[in-house]
């Protein structure tokens, strides 16, 4: 089964869309099988990361605006704004499909895990995020 | 259905094999799946990038060469060239296996996103490439 | 098939589970297919890396000691210990999953190819890898 969802996010960061991803699962309705999510952007990603201290996902944002940083003089791709080429560098470092095994008809995270929309553009986006369960 | 293609390269740097990939998907003939796209080494990777301005593939590329230096003096492995372990980092930061949805019988990448083979050797290199679709 | 597997690591390092992983795929028995491994975890991850010498292992560790240091002064997140920010880092820089083709009833790897849980954190712990194959 493939659902296309739309996720609006509100900028930068990373915004939670483990719900969303469960759902689609739910609808599915089978008890065992594997859940790919596809992110159709190069300017935001995915990535799953502890839900619990909001603390650990600060200092993770925190660490890609060093690494990668907003108006690096070494960058020629400017055209689309001082967030745009540091997008795609972080885009790369993470992931833009992960594959999560589904067991008792659910998505077989660990406790911690959560499934991030991670938007790596300074204004709210639109992103479509597309759901394969089989 | 599997298929094995071979990717020559022209040596360092980000090349595109959108449209290998989706022969492979156009073959197999479905409308619904998963297709899986996975690099059988280790000194090159697999990125989904933007396929519109090259300036963006360049700044990328050059952000790597920045992140993982060939020649570091921090580097033990240098029996196999001054370009083998940054090789093996980039590889690392970046992916060795893609899964991408397909819909209505295509990929369903995004308008700007291409799929590349990310060279990270100097020199040309025959690369092997494995694309399952189910 | 879904297998959970139980991995005992010894603390921080690469810790090769190929062998864990194809007998997975030995059980479930088929020609051809696709084995997707996930770890339950967000302070270790996966990586597929060079099998042969092990000092690209050690360089390969080093150069994320040095990306993602422990104790750096930027983090806000200690409670959990000095191992712990830096390996929600170093596991969002590699994979928490990876599908692998099935060919000949074998994993596709290349031949320089071994698949690595890599423990972020300083002790042993226990960790579970779950592996699906169809």
């Amino acid at each position: 089964m493939i659902r296309a969802l739309t996720i609006r996010t509100p900028g930068k960061g990373m915004h939670e869309i483990t719900r969303e991803i469960g759902g689609v699962v739910s609808e599915w309705g089978g008890q065992e099988g594997l859940c790919t999510v596809f992110v159709r952007h190069t300017s935001c990603s995915l990535v799953i990361q502890e839900n619990a201290d909001p603390s650990a996902r600060r200092d993770l944002e925190a660490w890609f605006d060093r690494a990668a940083p907003e108006s690096d003089p070494a960058y020629s791709h400017t055209a689309e704004g001082a967030d745009d080429m540091p997008s795609h560098i972080r885009a790369a470092l993470t992931a833009v499909s992960l594959s999560i095994p589904v067991m008792d008809g659910r998505l077989a995270l660990g406790t911690w895990q959560g499934v991030y929309l991670f938007e790596h553009r300074r204004s709210p986006h639109t992103r479509q995020v597309v759901v394969h369960v089989s």
